[in-house]
């Protein structure tokens, strides 16, 4: 078995760590290549979980590969797999991110959508590589769960998905999210790059600031998308028992 | 002038770059010791921002120990200070931390606590060095606008802060954050170790769940304060607003 360091090129990745290994057995075992574990390794429900999802020929001990791949880290299962294609589906609400950069935020991002049960991330590019091990890892595995699709421009999604609402959130936004009533069930909550945010033309009339005190520049990309997508969830799923309350 | 790395018994820390050290200079300027700029920092508005907070002797252009302290990172400008004790107010609601140890979402947990306007931070021993340069660059210099206090043990803290509703944020809760009125302006919002979370002995009528979907094992710990933070928040400033609403 060749083994090279992960490169954007490649027509596969690395899933670094047990958990991550496990969700994408789970997940998507069809794009399992092999499973390739560390002689110290001796987590014996971890061991039996993977004998159970993946056929004996594609499990390899091997050290020098894991030091070679993952070095630095205090590594003991790889999970190598084929990258796929997925779309993402015009019946639910999307998460959109323009131009995102930061590999570890984008990781961070995926697994609270993933909590908060939006499975369909847009993402305008220039971008991160989604299938860099460094986001699958900060993901911890969550992008198994996803669909997460590239397009080369917003205007090219707004093409797609006509019928969604758009909701932007940006710092230049009259509206707050502290005020702000959702109505729409099939939504697209839009956030831009962690250093420019999101430019001019998306401030709409459904544009979206999350207010905070003037002592901070800004909340952080991946903290300002986990509150947007709480509230905007509990929003729509707690509405009908809120009522009932105060 | 003596330089060395940080250490934890040292009475003195750093900020790491420019946007921190101006944070120092701006919040706690009594506690600046030295500003130390690389030759090839000509940042003018910067310069001028520093110039004008510390007196000239106590700046310093020294290539060498900027290398020194910050040798792996792109540092231009470090803010040497000497460390302090605050207190937290017993005016104020708090946040409570059970023995951080992620030195990182520390920082960070702090950064959204100040963008929430949660001022005064309560920290269980045992805990991460409050101190350490790398808490003080991830909170982006918010520690110097906070009041933190460590405190030996929870009871210690109880004994001083009696009147504060407590509510802990446990996966054990039965109530859950999305169908939470939060009706007490004094309050500690308590969290656990990365790791452990909070034990059993904080489950109380007052434990409260951020119910997320069953893909996730959980949300990560800034993730889940800068929620609970704005949500908090949201209803208690924004009530009355929400009342003519909906």
């Amino acid at each position: 078995m060749e083994v090279k360091k992960y490169r954007k090129e490649n027509d596969y990745s690395y899933a670094f760590g047990a958990f991550p290994t496990i969700e994408l057995l789970n997940y998507q075992p069809d794009k399992v290549i092999k499973i390739i574990i560390h002689s110290s390794f001796h987590n014996n429900d971890v061991m039996r979980v993977i004998k159970s999802k993946v056929d004996s020929s594609k499990i390899v001990v091997n050290d020098s590969i894991i030091e070679k791949l993952a070095s630095k880290e205090n590594i003991f299962v790889i999970g190598v797999f084929s990258k796929y294609i997925s779309t993402i589906s015009s019946n639910c609400s999307h998460l959109l991110l323009d131009q995102p950069s930061n590999m570890g935020n984008f990781g961070t991002i995926l697994r609270t959508s993933l909590g908060f049960n939006i499975k369909d991330i847009a993402v305008i590019k220039p971008a991160i590589d989604i299938y860099d091990p460094k986001v699958i890892r900060s993901s911890m595995g969550a992008i198994f769960h996803l669909n997460i699709e590239y397009f080369n421009s917003y205007d090219e999604y707004v093409q797609r998905f006509m019928n969604h609402t758009k909701y932007s959130f940006m710092l230049q936004a009259k509206q707050i999210l502290q005020e702000t009533t959702f109505t729409s069930e099939l939504a697209t909550l839009i956030f831009g790059n962690e250093a420019t945010g999101l430019s001019e033309r998306f401030l709409t009339n459904n544009s979206i600031k999350i207010e905070h005190s003037h002592e901070i520049d800004s909340l952080n990309l991946p903290m300002a998308v986990g509150i947007a997508l709480f509230e905007y969830q509990k929003q729509l799923n707690y509405r009908k028992k809120d009522s009932y309350g105060n």
